[in-house]
Parts: structure tokens; sequence; C-alpha cells
């Protein structure tokens, strides 16, 4: 199977700037060079797509970059890209990358927010993306499969999960999550030296292959109370109401403002997202109003976190027509 | 020997503030909120340094941080950190972290660029900070002496450089540097399938020690031609040239000159700087206009890259009254 095709990528680009009375975009974030380009850039870089062949403006360091889809030209001063984008009557650019610094430095009119429209091609997974996404899952599945905790501290367990990630020739998505006991009311604990005994454990853990992430939570327990045991239930339950409302169609907000409205119920405070996207980043679009697509990847993860007990069940699903395509859920509990 | 003083480190930036007629700070770098508070913060974080206690705004998946260094409180919308800097008459900010889109939303005319001023008091490292580089480069180290490289392809050596800096309890730095044969003349080489064999290798890596980072390149070789051998005996006397000297009182950029003098006269050309600061961050303060001070920590790397070819020898080094102290010279070539 071949790879990326950047040209259709750069294509749905220029035709949603043209929707938007803009001529260029100008691209500061790495994952959306990489998107555009399949470069993987080190250091500063800009790439600018217009209506002629785009220009990626790089520092002398990454001089290993090699590209089809950009001339590729080196940088010494945010003058010259300044001066390059002169040509230019309304330039759209990433608010949510570009530095303060930049911005100021850049001082141009003609420069107006577009993180969103750059970002927007992302969103939806083509056939080579969603290869990627899988590959990612099933090398985390193997990870859990393999991952012994009982009796071992959570930085050990969070050690291990990294080097299982580097010996199955992947890496780690982020730093991967082990809380045990009190510590699972903690929502983005860092692991300490607690050992896992009985009750429950949180491990949120993901890898990139190819690029592309994947971002699951899975509850270890033993020896749980009821109280604990009606978590899981709870949390399980959310979970499932949630995918089934999930498909085409419906915004972002909606899907948030019905979890929302299960924890309520349960009496459950909402301390984060029902989920996220996930691709290039474990966290992408979409996101608030974005209606949400076909070949969109979305991560569901009801959590519940009190004073020293908490629980959290992720999965990643694909968006489709009529319903939420499950991509990992064949990974036990 | 007990941990950093952050009393001291925000009295530091207070003293600061004042002398650039400011009355506040708003510090977004995660690094530069661990540096003023020990907090390890994985969301969006806003840290008001002013005369009264310091304010910590967190986003609600932060609910794992703890600290006696300020008043944590969470936050929803920037809205709540623009009303809450109502109170200061001039705030200075952090123009390299924050984004644009932060920027534009707090639109505030009190607030002024002072990233400089923020990261000034983590150029110069305390005792404790010096412990932790040191032993973080003693980890480095050992990884070198450990690592075998022989027949391997460069992706296989990268990978195992990882898994050794996990087994060591630490993580790494940075992504590894392995270029072999022609890929030694790419400055920021991503590691391939090359095998290595006989000719030049470039080993550029370092781990993290308590945050804290080292960042030390060594070439490899075996049966090399002349002009290869001729590359490493000049950038081997590059180096030490300048690091002979490197002393208190002199500029960052006076340095950089001296370097790019030294690369001309033996007709290389100069693709980055000699150096940078190392810290919390692998690339970090000083550079340019900065004076070196005692206490600074600072890499030398020359490097020398021509088609086909490069070389790269890289030391972190201390700056001392009146020499600069290598501290990884230890480790063989």
């Amino acid at each position: 199977m071949k790879g990326p095709d950047f040209s259709k990528r750069i294509k749905k680009l220029r035709s949603l700037l043209q929707d938007n009375n803009l001529d260029s975009a100008l691209i500061t974030d790495r994952h959306d060079i990489r998107y555009y380009t399949g470069c993987t850039i080190t250091g500063p870089g800009f790439l600018i797509i217009g209506k002629q062949k785009p220009k990626l403006f790089l520092s002398s360091i990454d001089n290993h970059i090699r590209t089809k889809q950009a001339d590729v030209l080196f940088f010494k001063d945010l003058k010259e890209i300044k001066s390059h984008l002169k040509q230019y009557k309304k330039t759209g650019f990433d608010e949510y990358n570009m530095k303060a610094y930049t911005f100021i430095k850049l001082k141009n009119k003609n420069l107006v927010p577009a993180g969103k429209i750059i970002k927007f091609p992302r969103m939806v997974k083509d056939e080579w993306e969603m290869k990627q996404i899988k590959k990612s899952i099933k090398i985390t599945a193997k990870i859990f499969e393999t991952l012994e905790v009982n009796g071992k501290r959570e930085k050990e367990i969070a050690r291990e999960i990294e080097i299982l990630s580097l010996k199955l020739n992947t890496e780690k998505a982020f730093p991967p999550i082990v809380a045990t006991g009190k510590n699972t009311g903690f929502i983005h604990h860092i692991p300490t030296n607690a050992v896992v005994l009985k009750g429950l454990t949180i491990i949120d853990m993901g890898v990139k292959f190819n690029g592309y992430c994947s971002d699951i939570t899975r509850m270890f327990y033993s020896k749980i109370t009821q109280r604990g045991e009606k978590l899981i239930e709870d949390v399980k339950e959310i979970q499932e109401t949630i995918i089934d409302e999930i498909r085409e169609g419906v915004t972002f907000s909606e899907i948030e403002k019905f979890y929302e409205k299960l924890m309520k119920r349960k009496g459950y405070k909402v301390y984060h997202s029902f989920g996220h996207g996930v691709g290039l980043e474990v966290h992408e679009g979409p996101s608030k109003t974005d209606i949400l697509r076909k070949g969109m990847v979305v991560t569901v993860e009801p959590g519940v976190y009190k004073k020293g007990i908490g629980c959290r069940i992720e999965d990643m699903i694909k968006i489709e027509k009529m319903k939420a395509k499950p991509l990992s859920k064949f990974i036990p509990l």
C-alpha cells in the first residue's frame, strides 16, 4: 500500500483557504508540516501554501530534509519569512501553535488566525492513516497483554510500558499514567513508588506508529470494594451510552453535554471532556463546535475522580455514518 | 541534601521584575513553573508572581498538583486569567512560550514581553541543580560505555539508547541522533536502517535526571580515511580552543564569533551555534547577547558537515571565574 497522498491534502487545504477568502496559509506546527509534506523537522519551520508550489523554510539544523511537496529554503532571520509573506493579501496562520514572539515579530496586518482551517483536513483520517492507527492500537493491546502489575511500583510499570513500546519498534505517545489506590483520584497522576496491591489501578497509555498515536485506558483490579465495583460499572455504562450516541452529523459539544448529563444523573462531577481526536497528536481535533464526520477518530473516556478513588475507561472509536465503530474494544478490561 | 530553594528563586525573580519596572510576571512555560514551584504540570498553567503569594492557575486535569510555593486555583476560561491580571500595572509574560492564541485572547496593554527576565535565574545553576546535571552526565557516560554499535542499524542503536536510559531509571532528554557513513553529513539526522560498518558514526544523546538534561556527542569510528581522520582532529582542536576561551564575563556572541572565525580559518561552513545552555531543557539560555556567568552550564559542540561526511563532538562545561570546567570530558571519544 502506498503512503499518504500529500497532493490531495494540499489541494483540500487550498480549497478551504479559498472558501475563507485566504490566499495562503502559514503553517508552523510540525505535525501539520508532516501532514502536508511528510517531512519530520526538528527545528523551527514555516510551510507556506499559496497558489504556487509550497515553500518550506527551515533552519540549517534541518539539512536532512528532502521533499517533493515543497521547495526547501533555509532561513536565518524571521525577516526573511516576513518579506516572503508580502506577496500575499491574506494569510491564515496557526494561532494555536505560533509563539507570541513570532506573531509580534512578523507584525503583519494580513495575518489572520486560521488554525482551525489548517488543521481541518487532519481530522478525517484517510485509509492509509486508519491503517497506522489500527497498528498503533494493536501494539498497545500487545503491551496491555504482556504487562504484569501486581506487587510492582507505579514507576516500574510505567518504565516497563516504555521499554515494551521500544522493543515493539514504536515509542510512547505520551508518558504512561499508572495510578494505584488513592492515586486513582488524580486524572494525570505522575507515577510514584506506590505499589500495586489490591483495589483499583488506572493505566492510561499509547504508542506512536509511523507517527500515529493510540490512547487507551484500562482498569486493573483485584479484591475491590463494593464502592470500587460500582464505580467501574457506572463508568462502563456511561461509556457504552456515549458510544451509542456518536455518529456522523452530531457536534462534539452535543456529545459533551450528553456526557455531562449522564455524569450528573449518577452524581459525579465532570473533570474533563468525554474524549478528544487522535492522530499525529494524542490530542487533536475534533473539539467543541466541530461536527463529527465519517472517518474521524476520537477517544471516549469517561472518568470519575473522588478523594482517594477514581476510575477511567478509554477507548478509541472511528466515526461512521450511522454509528461509532469501536477500534480498541477487543482489549479486555 | 535538601532540594531546591524555591523561595530564593522567586525572590530573585521579584527583584529582577522590580529592576525592569514590572510589578508581576505571567509564567506559562512548564519548565519555568517547575523551576519556581517544583510542580510538574501536564496541561495549561499560568503562574502569576507579583508581590503577594504566587498564584498557580491550572486546568482540572492537573488535580494532582500540591505545592507550598503558590495558591493553586483551577480555571476553565482564559477570561479568568485576564480578570486576575487587572490588579497589576505591568506584567511581564513569556513571549517565547505563550501561544499567539492566548496572547490575542488576553488582549492586555499591560502585558510586556519578558521571557528573558523570567528565564534569567534559570541560567545560573545552584548547587542542587549541578548535582542533578552531573548525575545526568554520569548516566549518559554509562550508556556510551555499554553501547555496542558495530554491525547494528542506526534505528536499533537509537532504540537501545532509549532502553538503556529507562533501565538506568532515567529517560531520554531528546530523540537520540545516530548517523553513520553518509548520514553524518546531516546535523539532526533521523535514525534509519543504515548499518554501522567502517567510517564515521555520530551519536548525540542525553538523559533527564530529576528533570535535568545532559547532551553529549561522541564519534565512533573504525578504518577511517585520511579525510575522516583530519575532520576529527580539526573538530577536536576547534572544541579545545573554544573551551580555552570561555570564562565568566565574555558574551555568548563573542564566543560565537570566535567559533565562526576558527571554522572559517579551516575552510568549514558554520551550520549551527558553538553550543547552548542546558538545564531543565536541553536547549535553554544563555544565548546571543547573554554574558556568560559563573555557574552556567553550556555545551561546546563544533560540527563540520559536508556532502556525505560529517563530524561533531559535544561536551558540557560549567562556567567558572577564570575558565570553563569540562563536565563530560571523562567520556572517551
